[in-house]
């Protein structure tokens, strides 16, 4: 491996990429982050991550680390000097380094920012072909999902249980109805062709993919249902998919060992996901 | 400051005491920790801690960094150079260093593990003469709290809020019944001199001190019962404490606004703190 990665205000090799012990997002995840994806060499939809992610700071009392046109900057020198024509631009900020302390450093203390690069197919991602199968698992997270912190583990273990299930990803179950997936918003298409999804509040993450693709599909005159579903529902709808800022539209083709239709990625859900690539091509920056 | 910290098998002044971006402490919050407190030079219930240590590797299927007879020579060398005589040693171990997947990395990936130590009075702590105000937070944290990760943002949220509202700590309230604190178990004490504290479950950390008071309370022959209770039966409770392993025994005299008695450290709690002061000079190692 080979990349620059971004840490303070440096571009460095990542084996030197490194963080204080006493940065607060190591020891109390006391960071957010978003994920922009690279397609065609540039940034999707980075404006809306840039804003979701002053939303999160601001959620959090958290001091930004610097402007958001300095991390602009930041993040195309860094794809200048990482040229990735798909994959993901992760960017981080934390609270910054300070002695151990549950209460929040003076506010003088920097906040940290960091960034780099992953390469992977985005267009021609295999499981974009082939669909995804998930199983369900509780959904035992904090009660601010609508936050982007880092503090990840449970989605983590979800998405490891799903692993060793031998499935792709797992949808979480809060009180009898599917909250999300690991890293994405899950969505059923009912008999009937009407999307359905959970409505936003603060159980679930604001997808800034889930934004545009609900948008886009109105547009296209699909009806759109937000509100919870049962896993019951999920298991006999006619297509199920995912969105997220990495996978775009991804359909989802098993649920919980229950083939959807023929077990492949349906019409409606191809049709969704050309239609997010069309737009996503047109966010580029 | 000059601190030498222990990382990942080397002693380092703490200005140079870095961990990699990728560690999935700092991604994933992916991490546990433990902290045990320096009383006489010497750490207290030292045992305890590595066992719930080896407890917390285990629920998260995370491979230890080394031997816990390393982690404890590693533990005394850096007292040794770090001459504390009150204070706490904090340890931290996460599941190491890997490109970015929600997916545990490759199970040869090495374990990170840090430590440090931090200065502080333990045995005339001026909280424990005066006694802590505590307000009441919702329990927003995750549902693993007997896992002792470093997902802890939502605790020092909690902690913070207290501060802004004038108080030292939160009592976190769940269904209508008190948790425990932001970074320790909470105890009332009712008219008829019954100790009342939550029964363990994965609503709270399994508390080291709190295990060692409740037997202590019992040899005393006093009277302890393992229940929840809500808020309005701790306002009106004769006396209120806490215990951690940084504070031992430390007594509430405010709640949510509501002075318990005279607001003075009642002295059922202050004979439990003694109690445990001199069993803690017995666990020295």
């Amino acid at each position: 491996m080979s990349r620059v990665v971004y840490v303070n205000g440096e571009f460095l090799p990542e084996k030197e990429a490194k963080i204080s012990i006493f940065d607060r997002g190591f020891l109390f995840a006391d960071g957010v982050y978003e994920v922009s994806t690279i397609l065609d060499g540039k940034l999707v939809e980075n404006q809306a991550h840039l804003d979701r992610l002053g939303r999160s700071m601001k959620e959090l009392d958290m001091a930004p680390p610097c402007s958001m046109q300095e991390i602009e900057e930041a993040q195309q020198e860094l794809l200048k000097r990482n040229p990735t024509q798909e994959g993901g631009l992760y960017l981080q900020v934390t609270r910054g380094a300070a002695d151990r302390d549950f209460l929040y450093p003076d506010p003088s203390t920097k906040s940290s920012l960091v960034m780099f690069t992953q390469a992977r197919p985005v267009i021609e991602a295999p499981s974009a072909k082939r669909g995804l199968s998930v199983i369900f698992q509780p959904d035992i997270r904090w009660q601010r999902r609508d936050i982007k912190t880092v503090a990840l583990l449970a989605a983590s273990m979800a998405k490891e249980a799903a692993r060793a299930a031998g499935a792709d990803d797992a949808w979480m179950i809060e009180d009898g109805k599917v909250t999300e997936g690991t890293s994405n918003n899950a969505y059923i298409i009912t008999k009937d062709d009407v999307i359905v999804t959970r409505a936003l509040s603060n159980k679930i993450l604001h997808g800034i993919t889930r934004k545009a693709v609900l948008a886009l599909a109105k547009e296209e005159g699909l009806r759109v249902e937000e509100r919870d579903f049962t896993p019951q529902e999920a298991k006999e709808a006619k297509e199920a998919f995912l969105t997220s800022a990495s996978t775009f539209v991804t359909a989802v083709v098993k649920i919980d060992g229950q083939e959807l239709g023929d077990g492949k990625p349906g019409p409606l859900t191809t049709r969704l996901r050309e239609i997010y690539i069309d737009f996503a091509r047109k966010s580029l920056s």
